[in-house]
């Protein structure tokens, strides 16, 4: 039977979750009726009103074939002002207007004395086995999911990932978490994906090539290019600016690629890095703010953990995902159904 | 009484606007009811379907204070598959899902068979003078926009430009178009912008201060900072690729900067430009395409053309803007009654 | 006869330089001789040794038909880490070979136990007037230009200005500074540009269409491309991080574009702002740095300080330039002697 | 004995190097006596003149801690106009000046009515094996490598590659190919890296843990922090534009990521695609270009072959490098000798 491998060589924390970063809590709202598989995943960055204290955030995009909103602002300004949300690729507008109309329920000056509230969508397409054409995903499951937001969370066929495949096989929700030292202080790096890409002939666990294994198990599919997608969150404790958290994202892309994915033309993925040692206030107090970051040379550590956790919450999520059968009875199996007659 | 100016040397289009690119046509929804001054404009780059015939686009962004959905995928693939919908902040997302609706209805393989659709939204702050809050916008009025689209269209106070402002003055929707001749063959350049950034003491007219000429004549307006944006959109029929179409999106600044603007850091500040010469088929008959391109070393005449036709847009917005008053009984005058006193 | 103007409503500080902003210095070298016209300008940061406390910096292309050196790492890390040099297009290796010797004669570990040094080096094309191809410029006259460095420094056709070109007259060096308040303090802003751009029919001066007058009274010039450029370096002591910086750098395209400027196809067009509030020790003694910064929401002063700074350095350059006869009896006229006639 | 893998599906060419791409030759300048271990390489695109005949080009960096130049104008014009040099960081300087005075032989035009040429210079940092700071290259290097560039070439520890380490092994020159077949035709994908990346425990070949192997056989090396680099060049027969020859780029660092590099902090990772199959002249005949592209919807057998021949000619760095002596008796030694013991 196939093993969980735990990628790298640092320790997870705890949860082995993104949630192990304090106050970073997940919540899901999940459809699972018939041809309705999908959902709504919403990562809360800290347990206040991020509108009100933002955190430093900056996104990277490997490839771009994607519907994600809220980017131009993160990239300008490098600042999360909203949860996090994932769902699926028809729903990030019904998305958006869940996150504003929650925003200006909280801040009812929105728009008018303050500014307009950036909303921060990102999708994948799970279309395969769910009728993403029936656009079930409306403003309430904006609401279930952050209200179910806990540092305990459920992975695989759930919330967003209710309808997403990975590697031809059941993907969905994933996280993993590792610790770093850096001079004597340790930092959490917790990651969070939503795993819809890959072609079963590429997967490669810890190195092993298990694609090409299970491909003599079993019917190949037939070579429909990869329309796929992944979406990486970092959250981090150890204090870092903008453009630091930009060289933590773009290392997500390394964990990823030791998977097996190829950046395929069709999927659309992307991560962003978030960091909560500290926030930005929408109204401060004084002009100057002080704020404290790494320096630079000493990011490595941070770098091996984004890579590492990344491609663990890939790892994890195949490992959690049960199969699932969706619209016009389309299945996904299960990695641990796949691959039972493994050595 | 002050005149209409014509920016730069180059000859307009017959229109002046940027349906003088043939097959570029827009239309407006229009709400203008109480506390609700607000709207959609749609701009179809062809009379066809763009989603099964794309054409070549990038954009630029100046400031990134902004919401706008759909510029990841233009950056990555170079393509614009949809109409262009311009609409308020907060209501992205609806104008959004009505774009989704509209392009399944037309291709109901898309998110199945076919790849999802990237749509793409562009948006300003009309929060002064419209209850942005209300959220007003839904389907119908982006289906309204699309059915309205003609050559013939409304500037001003219309579409997405009904609640917008410009230099404290009523702003909104503003076109041009200029001719430029490049190795004895005429292109067309069109510009479309939603004006609706800038302070009075910057307003500058083809050079002339006119800012501090008004604020001579009227109360100073309180000095709130900008939280204004523009949106410039550029046509034209001159064979470009994407990478090439980038440039001429960078030279939106130009014309922009010289009305005064500085890039607030409250503005949304963007252009895209797109090009009607040739078009991507979404299901191509053969593995290669072929395409024409204007060499890069020829490109002077179409910036030039670019940065005329976005300063004259501007303007033309300003002229054509009539007052509007709106939510709370804000007021806007138009730049029209503010000058009447002028020499 | 032509008055010099001031742009804008912001005052300028007491030298209107970029050396306005404390412990900022500037130096030249110069060659002219002959055919030889052209030379190097250096910008030094602080009196320090950049290498070991480098600074904030940040740089936006506008039009990227150049052959700089250094932006790659900039880019990355956000610093500034050697003197800013400026000099002719076929001279950046020679330069930035200088630099490299320069910095290894004051940090003998560089490449050994220290990381290895990132030459900044910015050119224009100054072979009209210059023999360029003679490659004139050695690591003596990066040596001289940076011994030369002072807070008193001249402009027009001077160090790397010295060929240089401007809408069909003498261009070069050109300096000028703006103090902005904010919250009560007042924060210095200098812009040094290296000015070679733009037809002559374009020129603009405060918003006076000065180069179509000017054509009224010469021949005009043959209508070759232009394959000019400009750099803009823009200097402050507000406290500011890398990302901020580049929110500057970009308004310095807004200060160009009001002199006439298209960002030319054949044009470098570059700028590159750094902040002297605060420095980044190369072998820290933490692991955290603290810093301060100003909150994004009160730029705008800053922003606009940029703006007029750079419209005025481009207009002191053109001022300032003397007439110069240079390679093949090639001849520039300075705008005064142009101008002579005017009203 | 390790065996030397082969990495992923697709066969390569015949000299599994990047000269399969037909027109391609790649020549070396070697310097190795006592403390001199360093070199160019040269990378032609063709047979011809590339200032002349210029080839579509695109570069992406996964870290910027580097000093390459001329990627500003690659990025705007999306072209090649010199061979590529690869060198030691420090003599960046003078490679590009010697690119300068070989273009300018050969076109004498050149900064005068033909614009000026850009240099294209990437580079690692030798420093523990060469003396560096001896700045030992001249253009004498450089024309050397020009003239030696051939389709037969060494790998290993020659040319740039002569001083370069990689996994605290000898790294150096490596070099691979693919052959992609899309709608019934073969495209070749060519990769040359200069490889000087990496720490022991990370080295992975085709997923094998080799790292941590070999750590058991070795005392481990004092935990200096990277210092290394990597330069991935692409060239394909494959008719793409520039656009799409970044996302090319893009997919190095899938190969990169595979073989356990997680670009450290100070590392500078680079890549650039070129295509081969259409020429843009310096002075054009006509002013529209016909050229033909690849669909995008059917790039992904050429990722997969980028990804694959990068990770490849890495791994061909290593298994050709031989053992080098260098400055203070520095020592590296060859993968096959480190391994030798190995099962």
């Amino acid at each position: 039977m196939l093993a969980l491998p735990h990628i790298g060589r640092l320790p997870a924390g705890p949860l082995n979750a993104i949630s192990d970063v304090t106050g970073v809590t997940v919540g899901h709202a999940t459809l699972a009726e018939g041809a309705l598989q999908t959902g709504v995943t919403v990562i809360r960055p800290h347990q206040g009103d991020p509108f009100r204290d933002k955190v430093p955030a900056a996104a990277t995009v490997f490839n771009g074939f994607g519907k994600s909103i809220g980017l131009v602002q993160v990239q300008e300004l490098g600042l999360l002002e909203t949860p996090i949300a994932l769902t699926n690729t028809l729903s990030v507008g019904s998305v958006a207007t869940a996150q504003i109309i929650s925003a200006i329920q909280a801040n009812p000056e929105i728009g008018r004395s303050d500014p307009t509230v950036n909303p921060l969508v990102f999708e994948c397409n799970d279309g395969y086995l769910n009728d993403i054409q029936a656009m079930a995903i409306g403003a309430e499951h904006y609401q279930q999911a952050l209200a179910a937001a806990a540092p305990a969370f459920a992975q695989g066929a759930v919330g967003a990932g209710r309808g997403m495949s990975s590697f031809d096989l059941k993907g969905g929700i994933g996280s993993a978490s590792r610790l770093a030292t850096i001079d004597g202080n340790q930092y959490c790096v917790g990651a969070l994906v939503l795993s819809n890409f890959g072609k079963l002939p590429a997967l490669t666990l810890a190195g092993r090539h298990i694609g090409t294994e299970l491909l003599r198990l079993r019917q190949p599919e037939a070579d429909v290019p990869e329309m796929g997608s992944i979406i990486m969150i970092i959250a981090t404790d150890a204090p870092l600016d903008a453009r630091q958290l930009g060289r933590l994202a773009t290392r997500c892309g390394i964990g990823l690629s030791r998977t097996g994915s190829i950046y395929g033309h069709g999927s659309g993925d992307l991560a962003l890095a978030f960091s909560t040692a500290q926030t930005v206030p929408y109204r401060p107090d004084t002009a100057i703010r002080q704020s404290s970051s790494l320096h630079d040379n000493l990011l490595d550590p941070l770098f091996e953990a984004v890579v590492d956790s990344t491609e663990q919450a890939i790892v994890n999520a195949l490992f959690a995902a049960e199969a699932v059968t969706g619209r016009n009875g389309h299945q996904r199996q299960s990695l641990r159904e796949a691959a039972a007659a493994l050595p």
